[in-house]
């Protein structure tokens, strides 16, 4: 293609001219959208970032001065820009480049981000530690939604040591920035703002113009006190269906499913319950596609709440809502809900209040890496007092779970992973508390499967298919509480061998809660073997591969259950 | 004594004059001053905001108005009006009144609140749900420099519904109030701040002038749109030593240590090491005295950080120090590190980076209550890759723990208890990564205690002597790390009778780590049994009274392994 299989390292920036750069930056756009329409993976943020990350790299002396990504979805032409050409094609493969930064993968990354709003936190360690370079945070107005932002920038007005935010404003998170920092970023009044917190202020940037975001940029590198370039972008740059759409285009999965997602699922449900129901209320973080709510605020836009990037606020702010007599359902994926872990434990399960949490992306995530896995819940959320948690198996599970909730008094939530499964077992039914399924019973058998959640009750399905051709036919029970468990079946098949799985880290979480209950009521003996993920971080790769890797999938398992035999 | 005797409810005070207010107004000081100085408890916030609080109870209608405070601790006054005179006597005793609200206690506790800066996204919640009445949140400047607030605050000004918040600013919050918030309250720009909020703003309010206040109040109630007052006060009022040492009078405790706190001794050994090791940070969040780090910030104030309640901005901002290459110790409560529980996982664990947590107030907490237990930090740091989980038996321990940290790469917690215990078994020693110590070693028992911490190995201890007079002599062992364990141990003694022993719940805490083991290691027929929290949650009561509640003191412990004979 010409410059950038020639660009090694951003020092191989400072000779291309301008106009070099701008053909550069087509050649980024090029192979960003063939990578991203191949790999999937963020689209839009990255298409909008193109020019100022050329700028950056170009102005600034990688990697000693240092560039800190807030969330870090969009750091593609970073990537390509520092060594990681060659392997771009890997994008978010299994064994291949990560879609966020990574510390371990190149001395240009300078911190693992995944999440929202943790940038200038970061920066504000990295200036205490007194280093040689520049420290920049390049952070979208969505993070700027996230409490976390506003302590450090609180922090950061007590700090002599200079530092460059570069706030990139396209008026977007990934839905539609809310409240009121996207008003006053509109308005006049955004120099003010960042002048109070005692930092120089430039405004209205161009981020496609490459020369003026040199120009400020240098300035910037000169100037002595700390410094907010407000730099406006269009979300989707350069692909006209992703300016239009650039919700649609956030992320790009090249995966069609047959079946609709949980997420739509979910959504759907929740919005035919609130026909009848008056009081539920729907909330999301900033994730309302992503979560199926669409058709929730299409059909009860004033029981619809996106709080921007707050989850923290999300939570809390459902109590209220339960404590003045409503139904709230906070539509959240697992690994997001971890910044809610307080507002979760203090504010809603120590007074047992009526909140139900919808867990989407629960368990292993395909191709976001460990920033964004989902298996780390069911051991936070078991931990908590008064926490019902279920995992349905398929998505009339899901229905039927949701039914549930509707009648349960106090916190409650619904794990489920993207996507949707293959298999459909379950019937429109009402569903107990903490009652589990047989799926397969074979008394003669010695073995018993306890499975968990959608992704594990199909693995064991699959399991089970090719153990019965080779004459093995253990029971498959569908564990979908974990908490609190089914203690009629646990008494029941105490004398067998029993095997849990879960997509979850085994710390704390179901294997364990199984093995506490058979402690707890003084059954010894019990031959217990727990599947699930063994205290390591599950770095980027397909959901089948990290299902393998830990063996999850239903081979291994069927090898594991022969082992048993 | 007079007025506050024949105060049932807040109707009551309507009938006064306001010569009988101020009469109430030190009826009620002298009540709190004399209450607190016999049972503990918060003094200098209550003592601020009572004329504020006779003011609210006269103008509004409670519980039809509902009250919200946050972080709770400032509600005595409120609650000797709100028909708790007559118990108010036993205020922060077991099954008495307790130091925050609680629903359970009262229709005028709108919510259960004891961590900072919730009350605002409670209030969002409380508004959207309809509400009769007006919805009140009264919050102290500090707890304005929490995100949560922040995120709120940012919520309301997308909000319609009115809703009265109450500045309560004493230019305080536990320590001097940090950063940029208090600067910008004290000057001229608040008005401003609050208006692009949309929100209506009176300032300068007197908070110790009834007839001002009662004044303001009604203008608030009266008022069709959202409106901040801002209210002065001064913490301590009325009582000369807490006016001038707010900070020391924050809270009062009557017992006394003949032992120096295991927070203090935390704070020596960390400034003691701080004087070799250049590279060392102590950070805090608003609690520079609570967790012992005064001498660190007299001895090394560039390498001191109070970044303000902020507990999530001071973990990330952990990371990037440690990104800088340097060695940062976060001393906090156990309660106030869920706050910050993705910035520990995401932040911190994901990448490895070298954070250590000084974790205070670990374990059962006498007086506060369900909102400041200790008893989760076990269960949610055991699930984050990476960390490692130690508890030291007593305070030479603790250093020997510190000294280790110092070597140790990766995140660490180092859990101690609130005070300090009695007995002191260490010698300054190295220690080794999982390795527990023996206490008492009797082969020929078939009873191993595993006790964890400093709170347990002390019951243990007392528990054994009490066994040793009956001939009965387990083998006890501190297990001082509960990640990763000691598997050396655990292999020995698979074929005795264990009993774990902590203060923790018992949902993915040690006592499940060990079970794990065993299960993750095909160890079968173990007869363990474990002690802690079984899922329930602590109210109001003396930490002697919770672990005996909870089958934790010495004796229920010794009658419980007589039982194992």
């Amino acid at each position: 293609m010409g410059l950038l299989e020639n660009i090694n390292s951003p020092k191989d920036l400072k000779s291309l001219s301008v106009e070099e750069l701008y053909s550069l930056a087509q050649e980024l756009r090029d192979v960003i959208i063939n990578t991203v329409f191949k790999n999937g993976g963020h689209l839009a943020s990255n298409l909008g970032v193109i020019e100022l990350t050329i700028a950056i790299e170009y102005v600034f002396n990688l990697p000693k001065d240092k560039l800190i990504f807030d969330v870090g979805h969009q750091c593609y032409a970073h990537k390509l820009l520092t060594g990681r050409y060659k392997d771009f094609s890997t994008l978010r493969q299994t064994n291949g480049i990560a879609g966020f930064p990574r510390i371990e993968e190149s001395i240009y990354d300078t911190a693992t981000t995944g999440h929202a709003s943790t940038a200038l936190s970061i920066a504000c360690g990295l200036v205490r530690s007194n280093p040689e370079g520049n420290i920049i945070s390049l952070i979208g107005d969505g993070s700027l939604t996230g409490g976390l932002s506003y302590e450090a920038l609180n922090d950061m007005a007590t700090l002599r040591q200079k530092q460059i935010i570069i706030l990139n404003d396209n008026d977007m998170s990934i839905s539609k920035t809310v409240g009121y920092i996207s008003r006053y970023l509109n308005g006049v009044h955004s120099g003010d703002a960042f002048g109070e917190y005692g930092l120089n202020y430039l405004d209205n940037i161009d981020g496609h113009n490459i020369e003026e975001l040199i120009n400020a940029l240098t300035y910037a590198k000169n100037s002595k006190r700390s410094i907010v370039l407000h730099v406006r972008t269009i979300k989707g740059k350069g692909l006209t269906e992703a300016e239009i759409d650039p919700e649609g285009y956030h992320g790009y999965s090249p995966k069609h499913w047959d079946k609709p997602s949980f997420s739509k699922i979910m959504g759907a449900k929740l919005a035919k319950m609130a026909n009848q129901n008056k009081d539920i209320f729907a909330i999301t973080a900033a994730m309302e596609e992503g979560t199926g709510l669409e058709i929730f605020e299409k059909t009860h836009k004033n029981r619809f709440i996106d709080v921007g990037i707050c989850e923290a606020h999300a939570a809390t702010m459902a109590s209220g809502l339960a404590l003045g007599g409503k139904k709230p359902y906070f539509a959240v994926y697992s690994t997001f809900m971890q910044r809610a872990f307080d507002s979760i434990l203090h504010d809603i399960c120590l007074s047992n209040l009526d909140v139900t949490f919808c867990v989407d992306r629960a368990g292993i995530v395909s191709g976001d890496g460990e920033t964004h896995q989902g298996i780390y819940d069911v051991s936070f959320l078991r931990l908590m007092p008064n926490m019902v948690i279920a995992s349905p198996k398929d998505s009339i599970e899901l229905e039927n779970l949701l039914d549930f909730s509707l009648a349960h008094k106090g916190p409650m939530a619904i794990r489920y992973p993207k996507g949707n499964i293959r298999i459909e077992y379950s019937i429109h039914e009402p569903i107990q508390l903490g009652k589990w399924e047989y799926l397969n019973r074979n008394d003669d058998s010695n073995i018993v499967i306890l499975a968990t959640g959608a992704t594990c009750v199909s693995v064991a399905s699959h399991a089970l298919e090719f153990l019965k051709e080779e004459g093995i036919n253990p029971t498959l029970i569908n564990a979908r509480f974990v908490k609190p468990l089914d203690s009629e079946i646990l008494n029941e098949i105490k004398g067998k061998t029993i095997v849990t799985l879960e997509d979850n880290v085994l710390s704390g979480s179901f294997g364990s809660a199984v093995a506490e209950y058979y402690v707890e009521n003084n059954i010894y003996g019990v031959k217990l073997h727990m599947l699930g993920i063994n205290d390591k971080i599950l770095k980027t790769a397909s959901q089948p591969d990290l299902l393998k890797d830990n063996g999850l999938d239903s081979y291994s398992v069927r090898d594991f259950i022969k082992t048993l035999k």
